[in-house]
């Protein structure tokens, strides 16, 4: 099948999305791949499968090659006399800002461009994590409790040490401290506040059961991966986590239950119905004392967590012949002419 | 000052938005306005002021003008041998779909250009009626109390009638029907799904006061309009209330106590700050036993509420001299470099 992988963006995962793209290369040998690279200035460029090499992007190699504008339906490589139309299904693979804060969702689908991806909405509530926070109430979603710092505001947390400050619109561990006591306290609040205006405070919970899972809705119904207990260190610094990005080998199942298995999809159900259509997401959740609580939404998830599904390019396959489809508005002039002829004009 | 008018789109108030951006250029005239139309396919053009009469667009005229199109600080207007920048701050006058639920606001952060008007997060809190109820529940705001029904989930509400149903993401009282009896849900039902997959139903309450409040946020802090008591109906009928929408004659303060102003205030502040700044919105509140109540959030009222502001000109200016920055990510590929040395490549 066809289909173009979209990548980097202006954010801070913008280097993340490219080690995503050259993985899923390799995880989606045998399809008809083409590459479109959004670089930190918003430009366009579209990138030959044999370059997709990270030096290419590190070097700046890639403004050689041909610029892309968006255009009805499609991206537009223009020259001298003649323009070509790539109009493949997108997979939005940038990480972060741009592509999961609702930006990308909106272009392609003003664009009427079709991608898998989150939508606007499911991407405003999955990419600011206070958000996160009104989805899980609103859903009846436990989630870990929490307060929220702003910035110039001056005021202490009422939660106690160790707590952990993470800011509101970031992923990747990025911004994120552990608090242990008064000493660490202000350290943390800059280098929180350095990336975000807004930072929540969470009780960090000493031992924490975490499990991964992810899925996909195709045909009205949920299709989920395997649950990963995944690499456990107290927290995973940028560099570690993100090793994850170029994961490629599937993982083995989380030695759990089943009742707990049926729990974590029945939390991943109430998440994604109604809201992440059109996307694949990983939810990682905490088990504390044997209850879920979800931890983080992740609607583009490093590599698609490919190494969580049996078969990765048969479930990419089934959500591509699934997305949403944006009904269009047929706009009238009832108003104007009824208004026009009252008038008399 | 400089300024252009961004209206049209593809909604079912696409009309609306015309009657609004001419009513703007009468109440905005000494500013040197331009105007771009974005038609019900997404194509963008450039309308001379001369040109902003409604006929022109019911009739199709506005295809003769010079097209438009995004790039990085401006809207470009290529012609054979040139090309003209259109960077001026905009103001998003595109009501419902494409203005209000995050598309526009996404698209013109995308492309870097400066505009009026709620931010993709806060377009999406306030377009889907069951987000605003999420965001009144995260921030201690008092709403009528609501049901949502699903289409195909064969849900009876719970709600005693009289009630209202009313599609999850229309305004203007498009779709909306009050329902008093068992004979009248049906059909209710019927013409709620025909725009919307969800709807809300919430009782209504006869009598009930109805007060409008807009504000914006200028050198951080909030300006308010006067408090406007509208007329009343039972409820308005799509005509009737966009009768509004070319409203430029300023109204009389309601008649209230400064202590229910005050709630008002409050009330509009917890709406706004933190969510709502680079936009002039409108909060139409009720008051039942003298508790203040939201009924909805306008992010881009009929005219701009010109009509509530003692100098809309004004406000208008030293709003859009007070627009958000968005700061612009610096990407980096230290992790690829690092990646790369330790591969020895």
């Amino acid at each position: 099948m066809k289909l173009t992988i979209l990548f980097g963006g202006a954010s801070f995962e913008h280097e993340i999305s490219i080690v995503s793209a050259i993985t899923l290369k390799e995880k989606l040998s045998g399809f008809d791949l083409s590459f479109i690279f959004c670089d930190q200035d918003h430009t366009f460029y579209l990138v030959e499968p044999s370059k997709m090499k990270a030096i290419i992007f590190s070097k700046g190699d890639y403004k050689k090659m041909p610029k892309l504008s968006l255009s009805s339906g499609a991206f537009i490589q223009k020259s001298m006399f003649s323009s070509v139309n790539h109009n493949n299904t997108v997979l939005n693979l940038i990480h972060g800002a741009d592509g999961e804060d609702g930006t990308i969702a909106s272009l392609l689908d003003f664009f009427s461009i079709n991608y898998i991806g989150p939508r606007t909405d499911a991407s405003v509530f999955s990419y600011d994590k206070r958000y996160t926070k009104w989805l899980c109430e609103a859903k009846g979603i436990k989630s870990v409790d929490y307060e929220i710092l702003n910035k110039n505001e001056h005021k202490d947390t009422s939660i106690d040490y160790p707590f952990i400050i993470k800011p509101a619109r970031l992923g990747s561990s990025i911004g994120v401290s552990i608090v242990r006591d008064d000493s660490q306290l202000d350290y943390a609040l800059d280098t929180g506040f350095e990336y975000d205006n807004s930072l929540l405070v969470e009780p960090f919970i000493e031992g924490v059961k975490e499990y991964n899972l992810a899925g996909y809705m195709a045909d009205d119904e949920l299709y989920y991966s395997i649950v990963e207990e995944p690499q456990k260190e107290e927290f995973l610094d940028f560099e570690k986590k993100y090793m994850d990005f170029s994961r490629s080998e599937q993982v083995l199942k989380a030695d759990i239950t089943q009742e707990l298995e049926d729990k974590l999809k029945v939390n991943f159900e109430k998440i994604y119905k109604g809201l992440f259509e059109g996307a694949l997401i990983r939810c990682d959740f905490f088990v504390v004392n044997g209850e879920v609580l979800l931890n983080e939404i992740n609607p583009i998830p490093g590599s698609m967590a490919n190494y969580l599904f049996k078969d990765f390019k048969k479930s990419i396959e089934s959500l591509s012949n699934s997305l949403p489809n944006n009904k269009k508005v047929k706009t009238t002039y009832d108003y104007i002419h009824s208004i026009s002829s009252a008038k008399g004009k």
